[in-house]
């Protein structure tokens, strides 16, 4: 059965980011049980899960409360429509809940199915507050160079990851992309200040260049996940906030990975960056990964500012999903949300976070280790070969390498380009945390070994 | 706490299709309990449901089976990532499944979350399809005045409703929009054939201004749902689809409502409408509701040649969402289907569906009604003041009292414009179909009344 299951697989599914050039090869690895931080496949074969699911099993598999919270609602109510003017139970108490936990004044929701889908909606929103007040030009977009904001045409096109820019058409009219924000103080030969003071620059530029009267918003990832895990420098968050706001252009934060506990809180921007946004976006960990859901977090300013600004000709905001606020997935995502207060989740993670990325930063005495840059437990290394720098073939396939080794010892990590990206469950304990150094350590030995043997050349 | 609840949601929510004028006022109606084809309110008051959730509640409210489907599979595993190489085992075999019950070559799938996410893979991927064999302009796409695709910044703009282009910013330089396609022989004034030939006419016409070197699909839902059920005339599908195959434009079938049951087979493009489209989009249906769940089927001449033009360089199909194919969707689909197969709901509604249009059509002799259609378990009455035709603020007012006679009635039917369309769980009997028929009878009654003592004026 296994065997005839990676055999379907390959006949019937086109995977995301499926490698086209293997298309209809059996190769899959099909995952079909998960329990605490460990998943298991389907040759009965477990792993310590180091990526949560995908950023985003936060909690942990299994969890007893939100499964009964899921199944309790599915018989109550599986569905109905939110549109207009009808609404179910579960989805009012999430917005609720979601207003206590974000900062400012983000207490109104929208609900959407996932992060894309929640991107495309805080964008449309803003397009839609400035020209509902007669502001006809003011739709462009500021985005960064290495953002991944999902993978629908508008969010695709905001995305600015080389690699994900294959044969797919994109928005550049009035998409533009800022320079990637990235600061790593290990290995960067200029200063902070400096760095902070170009890339402010070029955001002023770019205003200047496109004029402000034509841009609507700013998207942004407080850190940038899976460009590879980028921080800004100090104080570039503060600053582009304060441009935005010089220019009348809205603020979205994009926190679809450093939401939900991530950074040790549930919401990163005002706590660990000092920003409240316009428009916060949220997916992945706001039901632990257990459903399908995302939601955007809007300003009462912004709100209020839509009301009074309605076209009395036409005031209806036409944008949702038949699945916005499916009851089933708000039930889980405020059994989630009880379940993170109650264990003080975010308060572990503000206690072991800090303890991964320490022990992570010993690797970087390997000959393979380019670098190890992360926060909490958001985290990655990359690889390389000699003083190769960036996604080289030499580098991915060192890379590669080393995921290879650590899946055949028990361990999950994300392999992206020379990356190996680890964001584990939220639960993770000390313990767990030293067996994944362990094992990535044994796994970039081996590496190294085969490099200086030749074999990866 | 109904009263808090209505009171919460008006304070947080920003329901999708929200009126903003009457944003924060605490108006909506709480749905919160669900069983067989009933919806019961906040205050403890039953309604017939006759739009089925939203086109999607398919098997009625209440399934033990969808219910313990999605229970189990959150126990065994309520997620992992299906990015690259990875995958799980309900989606793989919900795949095979929908090749299974799909027509012709469709036997590839690629999963999304819900109805707007798959019309953006589709068309996203009819757009790689040209580009990735070296054909640059060919990503121009052909929609329709009235279709409904979703609220995508894409999506949105394939929609060609004139009610939903509100204060949105829409793509329109390479969406075209072609004529709208119904044709009510009840009430058109020029022959069916005569109707035919014009829309292909005017679509031979945009071919020819736009290039069909530039254009990669044109979309179709096979019978319009949200824009009021609107039917074209026979032979429409197949010379649409001859069009398209003689200038090598990717024909995409949207049976995000005509798919599952709703006119009498799992996919209506081939029974009904004798097309194979090259991509097929299903959503809604596909799981009840019960969970978000979205899908694009591909014919396997297009995956293999997506296959063998792989560029060596960056084969990615960077293509898809954190929750494409999600375990605990996929296995309610997949029990879904188990019922739909069991109890035989698509021979059900073939039994049922002529009946239900039948006894609609009882309601054309009313003086507020100015067409009935539809085709099975898809429905539309459209209301009129004397002899004004369309969606006119007087038709739109109507409308609106015929539905709040129906729902004080207990009968829940979908305003919209001067419409109330109709869209039953799948499972409705011919005595549930006599009771919406007699409510909507007696709404239409009152509301005749009220415009013959000059209350609607
Ligand atoms: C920061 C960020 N935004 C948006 C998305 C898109 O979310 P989804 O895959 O649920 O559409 C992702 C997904 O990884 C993300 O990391
Ligand atoms: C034909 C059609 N396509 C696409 C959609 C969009 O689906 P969703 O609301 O799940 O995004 C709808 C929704 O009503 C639809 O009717």
């Amino acid at each position: 059965m296994p065997g005839s299951l990676v055999e379907t697989d390959a006949r019937h599914v086109l995977h995301p980011w499926a490698d086209l050039s293997a298309l209809g090869k059996p190769e899959s690895l099909i995952i079909s049980q998960a329990s605490g931080v460990e998943v298991t496949d389907s040759n009965g074969r477990s792993y310590l899960d180091a990526i949560g699911g995908m950023w985003c099993v936060t909690v942990g598999y299994g969890r007893t409360e939100l499964i009964e919270a899921m199944t309790a609602q599915a018989r109550m109510m599986p569905y109905f429509t939110p549109f207009g003017d009808v609404t179910n139970q579960p989805a009012t108490e999430l917005a609720a809940l979601l207003a206590e936990l974000a900062p400012g004044d983000l207490n109104r929701v929208q609900f959407t199915t996932g992060g894309s889908t929640a991107v495309e909606s805080a964008v449309r929103l803003a397009q839609f507050y400035f020209l509902s007040q007669g502001r006809p030009g003011k739709y462009h977009v500021l985005s960064r160079v290495n953002a991944y904001h999902g993978s629908t045409f508008l969010a695709a096109s905001l995305s600015g990851k080389a690699a994900d820019r294959t044969h797919f058409h994109y928005e550049s009219g009035w998409v533009h992309h800022l320079d990637s924000p990235g600061y790593d103080p290990d290995v960067s030969t200029v200063p902070a200040e400096q760095r902070l003071a170009e890339l402010i620059g070029g955001m002023e530029s770019a205003i200047a260049e496109v004029g402000a009267e034509n841009i609507a918003c700013f998207i942004a990832e407080p850190i940038l996940a899976s460009g590879g895990v980028l921080v800004p420098p100090p104080g570039y968050h503060r600053a582009t906030l304060e441009l935005c706001r010089r220019h009348d252009i809205l603020y979205i934060s994009d926190e679809v990975v450093t939401g939900f506990g991530r950074l040790g809180h549930f919401f990163a921007s005002e706590v660990k960056f000092g920003v409240v946004p316009d428009l916060l976006i949220t997916a992945k960990g706001l039901t632990s990964g257990y459903q399908p859901l995302g939601a955007v977090l809007i300003s009462d300013r912004i709100a209020e500012t839509l009301a009074s600004a309605a076209d009395p000709a036409n005031p209806v905001f036409s944008n949702g999903f038949t699945y916005s606020g499916h009851p089933v997935a708000c039930a889980t995502a405020i059994a989630n949300i009880e379940v993170m207060r109650r264990e003080d989740i975010c308060g572990h993670v503000r206690e072991v976070g800090p303890y991964f990325i320490e022990r992570l930063r010993e690797l970087r005495s390997s000959p393979v280790v380019a670098a190890v840059r992360g926060d909490h437990l958001m985290a990655c290394v990359e690889c390389r070969v000699d003083g190769e720098a960036g996604p080289t073939p030499r580098n991915q396939a060192l890379a590669r390498r080393v995921d290879s080794y650590c899946e055949q010892a028990g361990l999950l990590v994300r392999p992206y380009e020379n990356l190996c990206i680890m964001s584990p469950p939220l639960v993770v304990s000390r313990q767990e945390i030293d067996r994944i150094v362990g094992i990535l350590a044994g796994a970039l030995d081996r590496a190294a070994r085969d490099r200086a043997a030749g074999e990866i050349c």
